[in-house]
């Protein structure tokens, strides 16, 4: 482990007090550079998201304007540590898939260039101790069937398409006569 | 789901009678394919190897002869289903990441040549269920990393590194005189 300030305030060399090696390259400064290099979008699509420095890296972007959408596993958005609640609070659209089978994809497309997919849960247990990888590439190849994958399921967990069970019944609701001719 | 007997056994065409749709193409049956295009080696780094469907996969290389090494990690190896012991009892290889951390990688490399990698294990669930991600190159660039990435933890894995608690302690073996000159 080492201290990853100077990823996140490089303009502030150092600056942290902390005991960890400060200002080493490791493979997830890598991925946090990668991530932090989004500059007109971030799309994170990952059954778990727990990793506090990977929730830093994106709230990050969003501090920059950058628009960003993240899409995890129902079931894990509420486990212990999740970082949902964290985005969400931050303004940040998070859906969950809401499949009956698990949303296991590890990915995020930055900038709908970059494509950062493995093995690689963002989880703390995946980053500090796991064996894992991750293949960082812009090969339109490989990023494009992603794109597209990303955007199926961004579709199909909008939340507007659901009710909830004490909305009213599609019978129940008012009708709104239409101004539409035949 | 569908058929695999058109993979399997390609030179008896509509000998099965099950009631699954035959001689359907899904990307499944390109993966299977893929694995089944070894010729010189397959080796295998995943997590959790319970599908029976990728296990009959590498029992048939096996029987033409291709060197096989799978490498799972210790505590799915075990798992209800598993299929290293198949695959152990049809003689190919397989070793157990004994590291005291997650062996979560899911890939495998045929002929040295050809990376096959991604989201999901290779498990019944993964492969019938959840949304998941496989990517097939042959891009050096990111076959190479995977090779050593693959032959480093083979080699770790090796139990002649390891021994029981019952094996007598280094200093109580015979001690076997050296006829090597000083």
């Amino acid at each position: 482990m080492a201290c990853l300030e100077h990823i996140f305030a490089p303009s502030l060399p150092q600056s942290c007090c902390c005991s960890l090696p400060h200002g080493v390259e490791t493979s997830f400064t890598r991925l946090l550079r990668c991530i932090l290099s989004a500059s007109s979008s971030l799309d994170v699509c990952v059954f778990a998201f727990s990793n506090m420095d990977l929730c830093k890296a994106v709230l990050k972007l969003q501090c920059r304007g950058v628009p960003i959408r993240v899409l995890c596993d129902k079931d894990y958005a509420a486990i212990h540590g999740s970082q949902i609640g964290v985005l969400r609070r931050a303004g940040i659209c998070a859906r969950c898939d809401l499949g009956s089978v698990y949303m296991h994809h590890k990915f995020a497309v930055v900038d709908n260039r970059l494509l950062i997919t493995g093995s690689l849960n963002w989880t703390m247990t995946a980053v500090q101790s796991n064996k894992e990888n991750v293949i960082v590439t812009e090969d339109p190849d490989l990023v494009g069937p992603f794109l597209k994958e990303f955007q199926r399921l961004w579709l199909h967990s909008d939340p507007a398409q659901y009710f909830h069970l004490s909305d009213p019944k599609p019978a129940d609701k008012p009708t709104i006569p239409s101004t539409d001719k035949p």
